[in-house]
């Protein structure tokens, strides 16, 4: 109820009512002071995924002139990694940070907005959410769940991994067995490999000790800071299995939808702008980080081959009709997706592809 | 000043002070009323790029909850499009929108900030600006002009623009009258074509007369709006004189640090994620256009001979040392353009290229 309706219910005369506005004026323009708490799926610190979530926040705060205050919880500091959707999905906090497929248990549908093995990479998974249907397909599959899904982020193409193992043809995935969750991990399993799921910390000495053949993890610039190189053979390319990894916030419905309209449209547009902020600290972060891996750590390079990608292809494509086969809403969003994938796809191929085929010559990585 | 300062120093003491506070206090809260003007260099209703600009505009005054309102002025509303950096550097208008490459005259380093033959693409220049040293050397750039730069879109890769002769060897550039602006002018010239300065209004009856032999434009998008399947045979790709341009936000520097810390910060966050909404635009209805130029228009897609773009990137090279040569602030910047662009290009090899090279086989474009 607005103000004004509330004085005229109230009974309150004409004259009375502007009595009232005249002395309280100056409140009508003040804003609310609105406390949220932000609960992540990240470690602490965690670079660009944790301390983008902490950065969204204080630029929120100020702003909001210091009115409209997130606190940002990491991981196990108020509710377990993966309690983040519930909590929020329930009320209990506010907002929460992590990337939609780690919800594949309660939305199949969810995946389609993280990561889809051959699909499309960062700047194609932005075109859908804002040029496309993706945000709205989105906010159609959290719904239920009393979530508002927002594009927070994204790591832009992954590496294909460290492997101890060399793989030559698709025979070689075969028993092979690596750390890789999500869709990739089926279509790996589809191939004959083994998925291990093992939590972060534990990944380095699994490597080490044989425990697991091979791992993925983001890009150079994470997987330096575990020190897979000092472990590992091979570091495979590309990130066939996510190849351009969305980050998402998530909101609680009621309370977002309570939130001023100034407010609202705050978080908003300073959770669109930490895609792009995110995308580009990533791309010159691995810059960096893949050179001193080649040139001071001598890591060898190898690129997936072209066939074994092609079979691997043939799998992930079977393994998203699997699913959406099962489920009425991964169908609809499968569809939605392949659609847009091939209208953009002819675009990317005499934009981005074709510029890249240019500027690569010069600096002559083995194909 | 602050106001606390100022009643200390006009002596008045703590009671009275207090007394004032607790009478005022709302309207320590309440926000300042601004009003700027923003002259864009953009004919009215152009897509992205004004109403990129307008659509800004309206965020900042939602998001200040109607407070800060910025008025947006089309090219030659107030003053002439190439008038709005001279219109804001002066402080007759707030704001202004464009491409630093129409500053060239004014400040040659301002090129690199822009659009760089075979240089960094869109994704690439984020990272340059957001990642790297691009924001601050553009700052710096601008400093001398009392004006404050913000990247505030991307085109993505352009097209290499509408031919109606066919480009086999360099030696088709001979003689070529091409309207096509800036550097990749100047490598064009050096490649013994000529450049035609036409405006945008009069390109389609020039191609259409042979009054020029080709143009450059924008992508399918923009390009499709501007009719050009109708009188040009070729439509060729990849863009390698604008591979990923990007569009800017300039302020008065007094204008902007006078402005509240809240406001700067809308007008920063907005502006940025511009950048992101702009490329997810972009590249959803290029792809769309593209699709309708091949399918329904049977426009003859032609991609450049791989000899012909080495070769016009070695006069891109020399073109930007001639520049580099004669102007320090030039040299510094393409100086650290050029490392960075090294860096991430061979993470962008393993990325963006390796995962385009495979998805790609899908659409089987000829090469």
């Amino acid at each position: 109820m607005k103000r004004r309706d509330f004085l005229k219910k109230a009974g309150i005369g004409a004259a009375a009512a502007a009595a009232a506005t005249a002395v309280n004026a100056p409140f009508v323009h003040a804003q609310k002071t609105i406390q949220w708490k932000m609960v992540t799926t990240w470690p602490p610190k965690l670079p660009f995924l944790q301390t983008g979530a902490e950065r969204l926040a204080k630029r929120v705060e100020q702003m909001s002139g210091g009115k409209f205050k997130i606190r940002v919880y990491a991981a196990g500091e108020l509710v377990p990694a993966f309690g983040s959707f519930e909590a929020v999905s329930n009320g209990t906090v506010q907002a929460g940070s992590g990337a939609a497929y780690y919800w594949a248990g309660k939305a199949p549908a969810s995946q389609w907005f993280a990561a889809v093995p051959f699909g499309l990479n960062a700047d194609g998974m932005a075109a859908w959410f804002w040029g496309g249907d993706g945000l709205k397909l989105w906010e159609e599959v959290y719904k239920p769940f009393n979530l508002i899904p927002r594009p927070a982020g994204t790591t832009g193409v992954q590496m294909g991994g460290w492997f101890n193992k060399k793989i030559n043809t698709i025979d070689d995935f075969k028993g092979l067995k690596m750390r890789i969750p999500g869709l990739g991990g089926k279509v790996l399993a589809k191939a004959g490999g083994t998925v291990v799921l093992t939590p972060g910390g534990e990944i380095f000495t699994n490597l080490e000790r044989g425990v697991i053949d091979a791992t993925e993890w983001v890009g150079p610039l994470h997987d330096f800071i575990m020190g897979f190189h000092k472990v590992a053979k091979y570091y495979y390319y590309p990130g066939w299995h996510e190849p351009g990894t969305v980050l998402e916030n998530f909101f609680n419905k009621k309370a977002y939808e309570s939130l001023p309209k100034d407010y609202q449209l705050m978080l908003d547009i300073a959770t669109a702008e930490t895609y792009n902020w995110m995308l580009a600290g990533f791309n010159a972060g691995n810059g960096a980080a893949l050179e001193k891996l080649i040139t001071q750590h001598k890591v060898n390079l190898v690129r997936f081959p072209e066939k074994v990608m092609a079979q691997l292809r043939k799998l992930a494509q079977d393994t998203l009709e699997e699913i959406a086969a099962k489920d009425p809403m991964s169908k609809k969003v499968n569809d939605n997706f392949k659609k847009f994938q091939k209208q953009i796809g002819i675009w990317g191929e005499v934009s981005e592809k074709a510029y890249y085929d240019l500027i690569a010559e010069k600096y002559s990585l083995k194909k």
